[in-house]
């Protein structure tokens, strides 16, 4: 199929057509073909291996402001991307060089080489460019070590835990030293983040009768550090166990994208009050100067094997709404990807 | 009646009988009187002249943990006292010191020296050692410059704008360069606001419509630092306003300090991730070792005028209480204290 496609030079891309209401799901999005572009001077033409389907995109669909503009209805989807150059009038870049970049939910993309950064396939596998080493991988360093500064000795719980940020949050804390605390949802999950990860404790909140008492025993010396993926009730949960001067590092709510209307829950500035806590919400492009910083020590932990990670990978750029959908529903482990092309 | 006592060397002193269940009532304090303990070695007794009443005092009520352990039932209540030594078996104390300290809601307090500290009586009103030069002006001085962080032409908005700390804040956010706008809970209170101590504008939020609307008026450039001494619904429609990267401020929460139960309303995690925003509580004993920082700054600011202040007195120990019930009233504009002796 893919090699007609190429022949053909025609392209198929993923349109948002309607914008959900509360769960996302495939009426929301629509696949179409058209030719490839021709390449303008300085353009290049990129054949997408890999994408990625991030929760933060939940936010970007629906009609609001928010840290990124919304997407428009009926244009393509843009996200991360892995590609190889399969045609170039841009200096920088020759063919069969790989490049990461936000770029089209598409077979291909142009690019005037400003969306793109080349990277080396020897160092990792091209995929980690898309998570470990990547978006979701910044975003835990830049979230935990800035925002959480976690201390050794200290406690750190963190939810969606065996996400594709959670699984890099956690395993940092270990790195410097603390008591790792993960809140998923499965046994298998659970079971990775202990088993795989080194996690101290791991809770699976789907079956706890309370999860408050679970976390409670998890967390005999209380929470200094949470970083939160989640929201909602479980961050409810861990509100009530933080210690003095307690950081809350705001990474994630997804348990509360597919709401309709805005929620409400216990007020938790109490809580920071009489703990002289605080709470810091952030995007990883708030730290876009110093991602340098992070990739060197990212990359340079997972060489040593000091990070592991697992991926999930659906074949075929017609799959992508469903694994973005499966996002929500917690089917991954680690972090998901959609394998377009070889 | 006052010289009455010191000559029958009785001792009247406010015990708390009963917590308060919601609004705190006279029913849960009770007045006694007991004869004045005589001094051990390294002791000084301590006659009471002002006493300060406050809202952490509160919280304090509620057998519950916080950052400070409840006050024990019928025992005497301890605040923010300002006194003169009467008579001194310490070596660093002498009749007729002035001293500020943490002490007893009594006609006299005996003191071992370490809670009190000796007050210049001709830099400043000796009052001022309760208010803007006391406990109330340090939280406010290390709640907005430390968390805050006030920029220039940035937009600060504080809650119980006219309290003790709302209005030493609003003015050093003032000398910062920054638009300041006050919630406060009269006319009277907005006037003085804006007339006597330079406020940009106030908000009545007992009187206004729609808090959002007038808030978002008030503050065409949005929300940068956001002071919060009350919580509750003024904090929710504050949040709705604020900018990329703004800092809450968590100092108080008078809103909800006499609900029985903890209270619900907007998830703000949301808020704050969205504009990767930040808020943190703190209690003004975190910033115990920077206290000659904050009060030299403060104590040059009143001397040369640049910052203002005004005390609601009440005459008479017996009136602690009806003082302190005042403040959930909104009865005071500036810092209340209760007079005690000449």
């Amino acid at each position: 199929m893919t090699g007609e496609i190429v022949l053909t030079k025609m392209n198929r891309s993923i349109l948002l057509v309607s914008r959900p209401e509360r769960m996302p799901n495939e009426t929301n999005f629509r696949m179409i073909e058209t030719p490839i572009p021709d390449l303008g001077e300085g353009e290049v033409l990129i054949r997408t291996l890999y994408l990625s389907v991030d929760p933060y995109m939940r936010g970007r669909m629906r009609d609001a402001k928010s840290y990124v503009p919304p997407f428009p209805l009926n244009e393509v989807l843009i996200g991360g991307v892995v590609g190889r150059i399969v045609e170039s009038k841009n200096p920088d870049f020759s063919t069969n060089d790989i490049v990461v970049g936000r770029l089209k939910w598409a077979d291909y993309s142009v690019s005037n080489g400003q969306e793109i950064k080349k990277i080396d396939p020897h160092t990792a596998s091209i995929t980690t460019a898309l998570g470990i080493l990547g978006m979701p991988g910044l975003t835990a360093y830049f979230g935990l070590l800035d925002i959480g500064k976690p201390q050794p000795g200290e406690t750190v719980v963190i939810s969606g835990a065996a996400g594709a940020v959670g699984t890099v949050a956690g395993q940092i804390a270990k790195l410097y030293g603390c008591r790792v605390v993960g809140i998923a949802g499965s046994d298998e999950k659970t079971h990775y983040l202990i088993e795989e990860l080194g996690f101290d404790s791991a809770i699976n909140y789907k079956t706890t009768t309370n999860l408050k008492k679970e976390l409670s025993e998890a967390c005999p010396k209380g929470i200094d550090v949470y970083f939160d993926n989640v929201g909602g009730e479980i961050t409810d949960a861990v509100m009530t166990l933080i210690n003095y001067q307690a950081r809350i590092v705001v990474c994630g709510q997804i348990a509360l994208y597919n709401l309709e209307k805005p929620d409400v829950g216990p007020r938790i500035l109490p809580n920071l009050l009489i703990k002289s806590a605080s709470a810091k919400g952030f995007i990883v492009s708030d730290y876009a100067h110093r991602s340098q910083e992070g990739l060197s020590q990212l990359t340079e932990w997972v060489v040593q094997g000091k990070l592991r990670y697992r991926e999930n990978i659906v074949e075929g750029l017609e799959n992508a709404p469903a694994a973005f959908l499966g996002l929500f529903l917690g089917e991954n482990t680690g972090k998901q990807l959609v394998k377009v092309s070889d």
